[in-house]
């Protein structure tokens, strides 16, 4: 089969050959990939920010957002038949340890990340297992919603922990309209009653999270600290969403937080710097996000079939990817960026 | 009446002779001093870290952990009476606003904290609102639990906060068992199940953390990172409770938090200063802590009464102010000091 | 002043002219009554159903659900001017006891219940106090918003508790679209993803809720039970809330509960009658419900001030409150009944 | 092998020899019995009272209280090995549908429920899945610990919801210190500061009560609940957790509740009738109880592997099974019966 490989960090991927997986477990699942979606995280791989975290030997197939046919199963298989539409979770789980017990899938002790520590989706093929398979009977394509199984689940991740603090005339600040945070508000407007304040330095994307559902967009003109300080009677918001982790956004962000507020951290790039005195005289908390659990994407799908979501994307021929690499990071990619396979 | 009084940042404070408080509200009190905690923060008071966050206008009295007898009250008080055993919560508190009704006083957008940015209990006389007095009918002596106003309102509310991530079987890492740490290990081992880890450089601290119900002792020696590791499986905590903010208590305690745990910042001094990359891909979160509300001290005063919670506390005539805050400051002072006005 | 008096249980109101109430207390106010909605409470109050639990001394002036503007207040109020507009929350509440310090203001241990257990607001002015009042300044007027004093307050109150168990493809059951149903059909939308099912024996009623947002309505035509397990796929809803409870609400109710789910009781009149085998076998729940807290009525108002909320009412001069009464007693009632004193 | 079976409601078990249980599936696991509990609920079985619940066909072998050694694995079992001590979850369930997904294990759409409604553990051998096994590597012996299967796991179910209201300064009141009651006193003990009222008809079972940590033992004796009224300032209890649910327990229990309590129902037998006006004046709640999650039943293992919780029981041979029954139902078993198989 076909899938597109990272040899060495700094480089392009290759579109190899390379033999298909088998089913060796009783709960494995091979999917056809139907799309896989282009993160930033993807960018970050290709630069070896992951090298050490992952541990993974190149070469590698990345793609850690994936939708597709179920295409084989293992014999222990009983919550999908081959032929099945499935997004699929982007953590192998094992199901008895006790995070999993938790439901805290992502962070199984015995847990694999496919895409991120071995053989991903950009590829015609994935194998993954029973347990990270979502069945989608809703008329939903893989295409459609290939980006929702990081991207997405990532955002409404973050949204459910902010659930309990933004009830009626509270506001949270939306920092960054992209990939994720285009996705975090629609998630915001479904599940809180909260007034949403997007901050982003683009025009179009500001448009965008206007239509989406946000009450108020601000420019990241230089005073935007100001702007949010003017909508919040001075107060700042109970929650912030941080989809973007640098460039000034973390300052910023910290600035935008009402005093014993919650900032959520989802995106990443540099360091949060705070002094401590700040954060226990503001009684301010700072809360990691790491994508999410089944439930979560479960929860997903559920929005997205009753049209509460829907995702803006741009597709490649997976064959592209290189292209649609270059353009996520040469901020021309509009949505998400969304890879489809010859024969899918 | 006699005050000790700061007129200058970085020097030593005075025993003034300053005119009484008087009731000017229909819901003041006024509370004769039986003792005043000395706070670490009162150090910093005296070197000037507060000068701009408080904006107090010198000189003044600080001192924000007191108890006492009520000495006069308002016509419209009506939950105390002339002569009652109190304990004062530090702040005042309007009652009225988002944050009172909600229980969060010390956010109260009206308030004012006493022995911060107005006077406080270093003094015969303070003077406060009906609101912040927690009436003791339970043998319960102002010397005795007079650092429960701070310090053990400020550890009870970290370790509240806590609870829902302490079940059976997990582990929490105390670091620091001095003025705070210590009741902080007591009211861990009355509110939940969690194995207690208590990290400290000092045998004498850990010899009373030990007694106090500690589960673990560890040196903090330079490899204490590597021995918390042991104690919990090489996972981490599930918790930390960081009562100390610096000297390296706060890179120590990150590398000592298990993924998808929470770190409670009590103690200040320094930074946290973390890549985002690791706050997400860990999944780890920091949880500011600022004092407690009212709430918190009635239950602490609960647990003291019922012998769940004691202080180690070594005793001060106030007049001996300039003594104890070197002895504090200095690292001789074992327990918490306590001032004790001469009338007393 | 006028006010509608009752002088004898199963007799109708008279309008009195009565002194006016006078500032005793420094917290004290007194509200010029601009409407006060008519409660089912109302009826069962004229029925003696309350006269042993209130233990109210005849004749007195019933009304609980009431705003206005303030018209004069006690030398201690701040929250407060004479000329602002507010609603008042029913209880009078002592802001200092343990339920108050906790928010559960209407569990108050010093509390009283104008309209209930004291003079309320079927009259010109009513006497309350600082801490029951929630300033309105955005243009919301008395005759809108009067009947969310008591019916929203406590709509909103069962729907907030049951914002945990409401998810995204979740359902929530309305039993009953009247006064408080359409109210919390409203609330439900706002502030969880849940599939609303309504039932209701009138077609009107049902109509309007689907207006209101419910992605289902439900004749209660005696096998809405058969039709709401065809709703929830056999397995019942997480959710019921019962805004009737008699006349075989409660059946029915326990009958669409999925297992595991909860059961809040909101409605009263007939009894809970359930062996204990099917709440352990099934463990399913029943949540009593009480009016609500003074945040939950500031929430309510800013859910109407933003157009999420609003009321279904039919206005009557105070002086016709034995025909309003006969009205909804009958059944004639469409929405909220709402009494206007003569002068408002 | 040996199995004590029901071949007939009302009738004696009789000790038959089957075959034995076989792996058919890769997640089957046979465990060896080392000991069964017996509860009160076999003989409710034996009564008939869940034949059409449970729609069992007779002849077969109850007993869903079972602790042992890993006889055989299927081939996808990673977490037990031949040999293993283990303890057993009473319910099978499937790992993928949604309550297993949220940790709900009994609430499991495809699960089964072993001595209920399928074969049980009153045998030699016990046929189970890997998701239902707790791995004993602290040197617990399967005799010390079956019960806590069933009867314990339970009882920290129910205590676990009760958590989050007894905190410091409230009171719950356990009904009942028998086979549940005296493990869920020692629960209550251990994971929260409430202090603990315990009401039971028998001397002998409240001063095991009070050895296991009650503050307070009220013997049953008609005017029970005036004296729970004056430990509780004639408010009532925040919680009651009542493991009787029968012969006037509920009648008592919810005169014993305070306004706006909690009661949770454990024991089953007659029924909840109360008026909804009480429920919602009251604003009390009752919270159903099934058995437990899987995870609570680690949770126990740890708490009683610390030495927190223990159990008193009486031991039986298998054979002797219908003396234990006998004893059981005629109040001379002492603690908790255990059945041991020949060979264990």
């Amino acid at each position: 089969m076909k899938a597109a490989r990272l040899h060495q960090y700094h480089q392009r991927l290759k579109l190899d050959d390379v033999s298909e997986p088998d089913i060796d477990g009783p709960l494995d699942v091979i999917v056809r990939i139907g799309a896989a979606g282009l993160c930033r995280t993807d960018l970050h791989i290709q630069e070896g920010q992951w090298a050490q975290k992952s541990g993974v030997a190149l070469p590698y197939t990345p793609g850690h957002e994936n939708a597709g046919w179920v295409h084989a199963i293992g014999p222990a298989v009983t919550n999908v038949e081959v032929g099945d539409t499935v997004i699929v979770h982007p953590f192998i789980s094992c199901g008895l340890c006790g995070p999993c017990r938790q439901g805290n899938d992502m962070h199984c002790l015995n847990g694999s990340f496919p895409g991120i520590n071995r053989d991903g989706g950009f590829a015609d093929l994935l194998k993954t297992s029973a347990r990270s398979l979502v069945k989608l009977n809703t008329g939903l394509q893989p295409k459609d919603i290939a980006a929702l199984a990081d991207a997405g689940l990532t955002a409404i991740h973050a949204v459910k922990k902010a659930i309990p603090v933004l009830g009626p005339g509270t506001r949270v600040v939306v920092i960054g309209a992209g990939g994720l945070g285009h996705i975090g508000i629609q998630c915001l407007k479904a599940l809180t009653p909260a007034e949403i304040i997007v901050v982003d330095p683009s025009e179009r994307a500001l448009m965008l999270a206007g239509e989406l559902g946000a009450d108020h967009t601000v420019r990241a003109d230089g005073i935007q600290r100001n702007t949010v300080a003017e909508l919040t009677d001075g107060h700042g918001a109970e929650a912030i969403i941080d989809f973007v982790g640098e460039r000034g956004a973390i300052e910023d962000g910290i600035a935008m937080v009402r005093d014993g507020g919650f900032y959520y951290v989802v995106g990443y790039g540099e360091n949060i710097d705070i002094p401590t005195i700040d954060v226990i005289s503001r009684e301010i908390s700072f809360i990691g996000n790491l994508v999410g659990t089944y439930n979560d994407l479960h929860e997903l799908m559920t929005l997205t079939a009753q049209g509460q979501v829907s995702l803006h994307t741009t597709t490649y021929p997976l064959e592209a990817i290189n292209d649609a690499m270059a353009d996520l990071d040469g901020g021309r990619l509009q949505g998400r960026g969304i890879l489809i396979p010859a024969g899918a």
